[in-house]
């Protein structure tokens, strides 16, 4: 019953079969090779936006880290909300790769900021105001920290409030794969089309070894930027030589529609988890959606589950409460989430 | 005919069986796991460094850049060789990773530092002047860029010279398996029983996808540092969620001497074409050694070269001759080899 | 009428005076010469710190920055007030020298942060986790940005919170001399024996033309870290060729307790402000100390006070009324707030 | 007999004068004040450059260091000399200020980059070339750290080879006026008309307590370099609050060609102790030009000289000769040249 993390799972079979694939013969390195090639495109097909940069890379926090570095000076802001991966999660990397930009925090519920909130925030602060740092960008999280999904429209206010203020949208997509099967939006209408500008589109929670691609949606709009994003990946130690492995896996994934077909068994399986749960009491914070959630458990479930070999995250609180994080992933099954469910009640019994 | 780089080739049978053991059911993240735990081991035993601190990372850049920030102030100098990979492959990493030291040049023949060039760069430098950048660390490449293997005395007497400045050594590895398997010194020969404090061990050019290892041999001489070092990684994006997939990588590559078995190969490839072409008059500018030679081809013999489909990395010559690279690798085959070198006579005919 | 702010004022005579003495003949540069050294012996004397390493700057964020570089490693994060000038006025420089430190928020009254709030802080803090920002330092603003002055026990609180958490503790003392005269507090008292590291000792403000001193209390608690900012001083440019200039104004501004005489004039013009605008209702937010309020003024006082020739920052704030900042220096006069008054109170009928 | 640095002087009496001035009353602090709307218009004027953007600080390393962050991105190579002062003297504050930019040697006679050299180094530079550092800036230190003078077709050239390679040119003009008064050239002439985009004007060497401008002659080319500037004056902690006494101190100097004079003094008296010297069989490395020679002193005359008081910086030689560095200032007077040539013609005897 592993409930810890999305990547605590290993990759789909398809991806390991891809990599048998790539590993015939020779390429050239650095992204020289026809399946980078390959899965460069596929993403603008998916996406519906051919004039778009890809990058691969390797880690969530590079993709992030790289692409708010391209669009954000050392002297800027980042909003995000105050629970953003980037700002809790990431030990300063996106501070590193500016070179010393601030995150300012933007508050909201379920981790997803709110659009009041970010008006708010910009409304103190101060361009042209030498002595404050200058606004940067706005970050979205989808799915956010706390499970909760996006609706387009609501990226899209967010993304009209940046455009109004000059700034840039970086979605940090983690799990957009489960958020776009949880709201049925295609990847176009959740991205550029809603505003974003720059996506890190995750697949290493999702199914896939380590693979990330950094989208730039519309390179003509900042001329400079693919290729500065090129020369912050090499000089951030992100430039795989060996880069048909990094295409591969994402090439796998991103096929057939098997990254939608994954997520949705993902959100699937925390649904089950999140309507059994509230059947027995126990309801989580955040309505269901994508494939985690956050909720109390009395000292006795916790300490029931924990015999029975569940693994979860977990924050403590009084009276021998906690309060659990519970993420399924590509690989869950109903059986551990029946598992899961079945102890809960017996404990509560 | 693929002389163009050893990060052409792709990994060993091996490693991708590795993986898909690795693959099987659930792992805690970041390192937590069974696999990274057991590679560290093997590197501990390999080494003959029982205390030895492990990271694991993907990329050389990454290692390099890592273990030079954590061993380098951001006010300090690193003396390397004017043609180092840190120095003129790695786009400023080691300064962006330092937060602004400076690599400082040692020159000598083959892209081996020579000591008395380090002992006469030191003597000018500035300890203790304030307006001096302080010096910080020696870093030595074996193999080297230029193909030349360091004998072990001569790494242990730059190692002594760095050492009476109170310098620490830190080893680029890419190519020490190369290196071992060229003169037969033991693992810990070649590294901490010579001096090096840091070793950065290349696996993905010698036989794998994607992994590296960062071996801090005395971390008790540096209480700190190991931790420093897991800080720095996290903030750069290098800490992979799947560890596992690194760590197996590394496994396969590792045992049962494999790691040397491949060097081996790819040494004897790069001999059996130096031997080759020194007898059709073409004479790498370096002896044998590790598995890479530069030579200059007549103009005639590189358009056969090309025409046959050969791939190597040229800069331009007068007379429409070329300075040529060639890399051979763990996949290079003899028939490769011969194929080449009959190019070479028949257009030399 | 100048009310904008405290470095809108000049230099005191006797500043300009010792600087014409400081002018006569060669010294030798970067601190080497006699003025420095006797400007050291007296900081070390009034504060009774005879151990203290002191290092001279020419402005405040500088003296910020260099320091908290010194206490917090890029990965690490800085707790201060919401609105604390290293947070809010600074550009990003205190991100900028630390090479990527993230400030964290804690909020209270005035400016001021409250132990509470700190303690729940610090709860959330990851020490360990090497996904989060590592606690770093504390950093006290005195007196604050809303012109209020922590007593010496509420300084000594915080301390002690931030030494139980194993941390630092940073005081920005740019309006420190305000404090002192508002508390009567000797040097001492408010700084190292209420458990503060390094101060950064502001006197631009306070009657000089641009000079600041870091006074790291006990070097022998940080063994490397004196020698570590006369570094980062150097490196970032701070490091005067003439320092005897910026010694000269420090040591006139401290002789025979001017600093503290001239702080006192400012306080009490301040409190002469505070005192006659509540009495025609105009009640500033924060109670009278140091030399600086903030209150609501309505717009036709604004207006009169505008066409009177009245000099200070505001923000709009709805039916055309401001909040004002009204800040006194040493050379504010009985004249300038008499007529303030004044025209206050004409406005008003 | 000081001959240690020209900045071993004071300011001239003129400057301090200005310093009594500029105190009357109150001024808007941050250079919003009319000295320094002046000294911008004096600047523009003088160089014949009147779309030009004037930024004032008050270090030379702070100048050329954020001037160099402005044009150069993290990942480029700044070319310089060997020994330019920010390779050698600046702690590392340019790669600090750049976030990591390398500088890149290029050798020349008396510290003068040679056009050849240059011309070498830009040839084996990677420009598009992701993993080469990319080339960001030529820098041009005039007069040179060995007291030669570049002339004006010299610095032309050199600019010439930068703009065919598409580079920007940074003069750290620290002893511009010494270069200006050697060569009777006019200031616009050694700087935008030769091809030099940024200049750092230094005058703290030259006769004032602590003030330098960088001088960004056409900044319609660059259109966010100019705010870009700013921010990082800002954040680098060097806007000063009371910019007016920065403003008069550079007013001063540059009024009625005073700084022109101070530095043919400066040259005149370094002359007369070369000629001097010479006579008596000590020919300094450098022909005279502007304020300060190498040369080799026998250990007798040294001996004599530090004897009679005489103070300048040295590194040692073999049977205890030394090599001296003599720099002259807007403050050495005849007797303090004739006393040191009276020295060495006794020891000599």
């Amino acid at each position: 019953m592993m409930f810890a993390s999305d990547n605590a799972s290993g990759a789909h079979p398809a991806v390991l079969e891809a990599l048998v694939v790539a590993n015939a013969g020779a390429a050239m390195p650095y992204g020289n090779d026809a399946a980078t090639a390959r899965v460069e495109d596929m993403i603008r097909e998916i996406f519906e936006a051919p004039r778009a940069r890809v990058l691969l890379v390797a880690t969530g926090t590079a993709a992030n880290a790289i692409t708010l570095a391209g669009l954000c000076p050392p002297w800027s802001a980042i909003y995000c909300h105050d629970i953003a991966h980037i700002e809790i999660d990431e030990c300063n990397a996106p501070e590193f790769y500016t070179g010393g930009a601030k995150l300012a925090h933007v508050a909201g519920d379920h981790a997803m900021m709110g659009p009041d909130a970010l008006e708010a925030r910009l409304a103190i602060s101060g361009p042209g105001v030498v002595h404050m740092a200058q606004p940067g960008a706005v970050s979205i999280t989808q799915a956010t920290e706390r499970g909760a999904v996006y609706p387009v429209e609501a990226i899209a206010r967010l993304a009209a409030i940046a455009n109004a203020h000059g700034l840039p949208v970086h979605m940090d997509g983690t799990r957009l794969a489960n958020a776009l099967a949880a709201t049925g939006a295609s990847p176009a209408e959740m991205t550029h089309r809603a505003g974003v500008d720059v996506l890190c589109l995750g697949a290493t929670k999702a199914g896939v070894m380590a693979a990330e691609a950094i989208v730039l949606f519309e390179p003509e709009a900042r001329p400079n930027l693919a290729w500065e994003l090129e020369l912050r990946r090499k000089r951030g130690g992100h430039l795989f030589s060996k880069m048909r492995f990094v295409a591969a896996q994402l090439e796998a994934w991103l096929s057939d529609g098997l990254w939608l077909e994954l997520a949705a068994h993902a959100n699937a399986m925390a649904s089950r988890l999140h309507d059994g749960l509230a059947g027995l009491g126990l309801v989580a914070d955040t309505p269901p959606g994508a494939n985690l959630m956050y909720l109390h458990l009395p000292g006795p479930t916790h300490a029931a589950l924990q015999a029975a070999g569940a693994v979860y995250y977990t924050h403590d609180r009084p009276f021998g409460a906690v309060e659990a994080r519970l993420v399924t992933s590509w690989s869950t099954t109903p059986a551990e989430v029946e598992t899961f469910l079945a102890t809960c009640h017996t404990a509560a019994a």
